[in-house]
């Protein structure tokens, strides 16, 4: 691609038969009473709809490392001329723009790609310029196709040829086979054999491209892409409470208890093993178990009441180890093919330091006394929430800054972050842009369980994974809507599902009532709807299901409050089926991203079916969301959009059996039994040899 | 509603127990690194989302004086606390804002409306707080009904309240009885009595009202309407050639002669008499009858070749009469209820001034030759197209101008404009905001048959009505498609269609096949799906349809290029209909809006259904697409939604007929014959009386 070529009106504007004195700026702007400027095309040009865009611009777009990003734009001009548009982007450190052709698809609408290779943040914009050469070839073609004398019309093309010619003079190469043809455009001759040169698109693209780069017009804005490792997008995340871990029934589990727990989680093939809070926890107002006022001696209070004497959110409870135990828990879990997350929950316990030393970060009631943790009429005693709006906030904000810093020196890059929602979205933005400028890899994952608009606005604010309302949306129709919301509109450009089957606080009533086979559908669901997946075991893998009161969501003996010793052998455990389902996610590239999430028809409002696309792999599934009966039904593909031809068979290869089912034609015949196995995970084979080869299917 | 009150900062601060030295002003800027302002709660309000607002605001939504502007937009901050939200709307020339109360609709989307009741410009944007009174209020029932000890909670309270009396200073009455409030909030007593006495919506409304307008977020943009009159949503628009309403064959028809015709015309019901240009047409290259190059010495030309040796676009054509004949035509309209609309054609003919005076105004070959109009392979040699982008522009601008502004001197308010699309999209918003200023009753028709991005644009750069594609949209589902996009999405706000239902360029298939029937159809659909319509006529009503040549969409012997003497006696005439039908629309507010169209289910795809509302009035459109047979189905209505109940049965009056049909439930019986009569319009008259009153329907 040529550079930016000088101004170059003088010879732009000769070839209209003027002379130009001035620079060739755009036609006047919008609202202005002065429309005074030399003459240009540039002016003519309108660029609107650009997508994506959100907000305006005001927030990046998100993709991980390797990933496309399609840019569109309407870009037209008034009249009937032929335009030239292109997609610019870069890095954001570079100066210079990478400059791409942007497709015509019709109505005014072009699109190109660019791929987002790197870590760290691109920029990207279109801009457009009506291009003289080819609307000239054009008409040239169209007279001579109605037999139309165009001799006169030569000498035109041959100024616009040779404007071209002065443009590239630096590019000596160009230069030269523009001024030949320029030439022989503007001698005598037969327009048709002239014409016929010019059906050389490679020579044609050469005027065009030394068009009149002084008449582009830029779209006015410059939109981001914030560009995340590829684990921002896809992982199956396992949170796990350390202190549980220990093989004595009664002892306070340790990192140590951890690292040896490693093979029983990693052998299930999970990618992130998060932790909550793993601080010191307070000691007054401590909850005993089940959230009751009360804890005994013994009871080791909510990991979320976070600090005591030993210290606050750059500590390590004691119990658990030391710094360095922790160190080598996270290089454990690397060797085992396992990240660590950690969780931020920026709160106190009433032992924390900062009641004492910054009683300024905290609200007080009229009489003095601090504020706990309040959602009326529940109380939160144990638990001190800061006040991020506080006169003198910016040391407060800082320190929450140098939180996350102390723990990404210690080597972790994924937060789970507890309640962003009850922090300003504007303390978000700047700490995640800022935490990113020497971060890029950095993993936060929002848990904000709130309204959409907020949820959304978070992700924006910078978060790269959210919560969402997978956990509650169990019907069909929940599921296709929601999930087409979340991959269909624009909030598939900034907002990232991560799909918990269940968290130490939510037991959904699909799981209470479904027994197993509902926590085998749910996982199913959530390895396969979302790139993104989670589960908090043991309590999920081994079907936990009692809730601490009826029509209530809570665990009974909620892990929150108290040590569990888990029985991991138990032979309902469904580990088998999370470690099958967990190995098709790695082998199969289409379920590694939500941006190709389909649904397609079948005729039981109890049997679901949508298909995940990566290049040529394409994974089916049809999962039973009745966790009581066998349901069947017939699938309904769109075969050409599949690749699929009406008379050829395609081999569906399940890969949870490792069953092949040979099918034809659009509708095909499904039946699950949710005591087998609830899930059908397809890998779609297309028919590609002969009989005389032994296997008929790619 | 109080003005903004100074700042209070001081006072609001001390509520939370901070002293504030520095004004109260909202949270860091996103992106910047300085988070750094005192404690507000300004920070935490996000408004996202507002609608109406086109393309960021850079462009004005239309409405029509005296409508209503309804405003919605996400706000919401942080956590869980209460908002206020405004409107805030103004004129234009107006400094302070009106303020009205947004309703919450759920999901953080707030709602209100305003009225344009003027001619010109208004301004509108929308802000919002934290009300931290509401909020405590809201949390002290919440105690109260959790049976809580809220005693603690009081005097939070009280100083809330204490500081909004603070704020009311200047209003001595408001501040008397907050600090009332205050003190008794302050005092012991039981919380339950105190919290009855804040069961009063005014009182606490009073609270709220003082609450802080110091930390109100404004979104950052303020957005336009620009109200036009009434005439710009509703008229009917007929279309006339003067010098064909001679009623003497074979003679130049005047602007006399018109003015004997205006009692047909206006017999019709037409609001808005259409002339093409009435200038002096050149002789140079004129065209003959159709479309023929060589014209014979009778042959008076296209009227869009515009000027000769006696004047150019602010001439008449001496052979129409003088300037003064105009004017009387004018008035003479008036008084028949009748505007007049000019058409506006940039160009000119071989013969106009401007090519000698003003060659820098057109575009040359290289041989210095004058460019005459193109679209290749079609030449109009007797049309040379102005370049809008030329060189020295400001003068060419100029003098289009000050065309309009000599022809809005005649008291000419309405124009159509010929091509709008061949010219700069700049030019246009530049022209016409300029002529708004000292004329907002100014309307602009684009005749921009074209493409529907560029279309949309020249609507937002102004122009008041559009010719669009109703002409080629025939079938039930293209009209049920085409009008739900213009009316139910954002094109809605600043596109408003103008139907017509021929022109003289336009003679479509479906009106050459479909005979005097599809006249009728194609009448009753543009005149009920468009609050505003057009016709070329006497063409239109004669039911001309024979085409110059099979397949082909133009006239034979097109009045564009020949003088024609019509039979307005003619018995298949349908000028009785057209007549009917623009009563209904004149007596029936429903028919004279667009944003209310919705479309009904009617089980035959040969017919189609669909409402338009006005208040009490609610008009139902059934009309028949099949110009040949008989049609018949049954619609299905939603009775909820029309204050219908199912046991209830309703009258439809058909308009057209006089016809009354008792309907009841949702399914009622059509039938329609195209030989007969092609549509129902039916007024929806519901049970409102007893069996003892004479009329049971209102």
């Amino acid at each position: 691609m040529p550079k930016k070529s000088e101004k170059t009106v003088k010879r732009a504007a000769a070839v209209k038969n003027i002379s130009a004195e001035k620079p060739g700026l755009a036609l006047s702007a919008p609202g202005e009473s002065e429309p005074l400027r030399p003459e240009t095309q540039a002016g003519r040009v309108v660029i609107e709809n650009v997508r994506p865009e959100i907000d305006g611009g005001r927030f990046p777009i998100k993709r991980a490392a390797g990933e496309e990003v399609c840019v569109e734009a309407d870009i037209f001009a008034d009249g009937h001329d032929e335009l030239v548009c292109e997609l610019l982007w870069r890095k954001d450190n570079e100066t210079a723009w990478k400059r791409i052709p942007m497709r015509p698809l019709g109505n005014d609408r072009w699109r190109a790609e660019f791929t987002a290779a790197e870590l760290g943040e691109y920029r990207y914009t279109v801009q457009g310029r009506v291009d003289c050469f080819l609307t000239w070839l054009r008409d040239l073609k169209k007279r001579l196709e109605a037999a139309q004398d165009a001799r006169l019309e030569l000498p035109a093309g041959a100024e616009l040829v040779a404007a071209a010619a002065a443009r590239a003079a630096g590019v000596q190469k160009d230069a030269r086979r523009l001024a030949a043809l320029a030439r022989d455009l503007g001698t005598d001759g037969e327009p048709g054999e002239k014409a016929a040169r010019l059906a050389d698109p490679e020579l044609t693209g050469l005027v065009s491209r030394w068009g009149g780069d002084d008449e582009l017009v830029r779209y006015e804005k410059e939109l981001e892409v914030w560009v995340d490792p590829v684990h921002a997008r896809f992982g199956a995340w396992y949170e796990v409470f350390p202190r549980s871990c220990s093989p004595e029934p009664g002892r306070h589990g340790t990192f140590n208890d951890l690292i040896a727990q490693l093979p029983y989680i990693s052998g299930m093939g999970f990618d992130v093993l998060y932790l909550p809070p793993i601080h010191p926890v307070g000691k007054t107002h401590r909850k005993g178990a089940n959230n009751s006022l009360k804890a005994g001696p013994k009871d080791p209070g909510s990991p979320w009441a976070i600090g005591d004497k030993t210290g606050g959110h750059k500590a390590v409870n004691p119990e658990l180890g030391t710094l360095e135990d922790f160190r080598r828990l996270a290089k454990a879990a690397k060797s085992h093919g396992m990240d660590i997350a950690l969780d931020v929950a920026l709160q106190c316990s009433p032992d924390h330091s900062w009641l004492r030393e910054h009683p300024e970060w905290f609200r007080r009631r009229p009489d003095g006394s601090l504020r706990y943790a309040e959602n009326p009429p529940k109380k939160y005693e144990d638990i001190y929430p800061l006040d991020f709006c506080c006169l003198d906030r910016r040391p407060l904000w800082d320190e929450v800054k140098s939180i996350f810093k102390f723990w990404l020196d210690q080597g972790v890059r994924i937060f789970r972050v507890d309640n962003p929602h009850t922090k300003p979205f504007a303390f978000w933005e700047w700490l995640i842009r800022d935490l990113r400028r020497e971060n890029p890899d950095l993993i936060l994952l929002a848990e904000a369980f709130t309204r959409p608009r907020v949820m959304y606005r978070l992700a924006k604010a910078g978060f790269n994974q959210s919560y969402n309302y997978f956990p509650w949306r169990n019907s069909k129709r929940e599921l296709e809507s929601y999930f087409t919301e979340l991959t269909r509109t624009e909030a598939g450009e900034f907002f990232r599902p991560n799909l918990w089957v269940n968290t130490p606080d939510i037991l959904t009533e699909y799981l209470q009532f479904g027994a197993r086979p509902a926590f085998m559908t749910r996982y199913a669901l959530a390895a396969t709807l979302g790139a993104s997946c989670g589960v908090y075991g043991p309590a999920f893998e081994l079907c936990e299901r009692a809730p601490r009161e009826a029509g209530r969501e809570e665990y009974l003996d909620s892990e929150k409050y108290e040590i569990k010793h888990w029985n991991l052998d138990r032979p309902d455990s469904i580990r088998d089926f999370i470690a099958r389902v967990n190995r098709i996610r790695r082998e199969n590239p289409a379920l590694q991203n939500d941006a190709s999430l389909r649904f397609f028809p079948l005729d039981n409002e109890q049997l679901i079916c949508y298909g995940k696309q990566a290049g040529d792999d394409f994974v089916l599934v049809v999962v039973n969301l009745d966790p009581h009966y066998k349901q069947s039904g017939w699938v309904e593909l769109p075969l050409a959009e599949l690749g699929l031809s009406q008379n050829k068979r395609y081999q569906m290869h399940d890969l949870l059996t490792d069953r092949r089912y040979l099918w034809q034609g659009p509708r095909n015949y499904v039946e699950l039994d949710p005591r087998a196995c609830p899930a059908h995970l397809f890998r779609l084979r297309r028919y590609a040899r002969t009989e005389q080869d032994f296997d008929y299917f790619l």
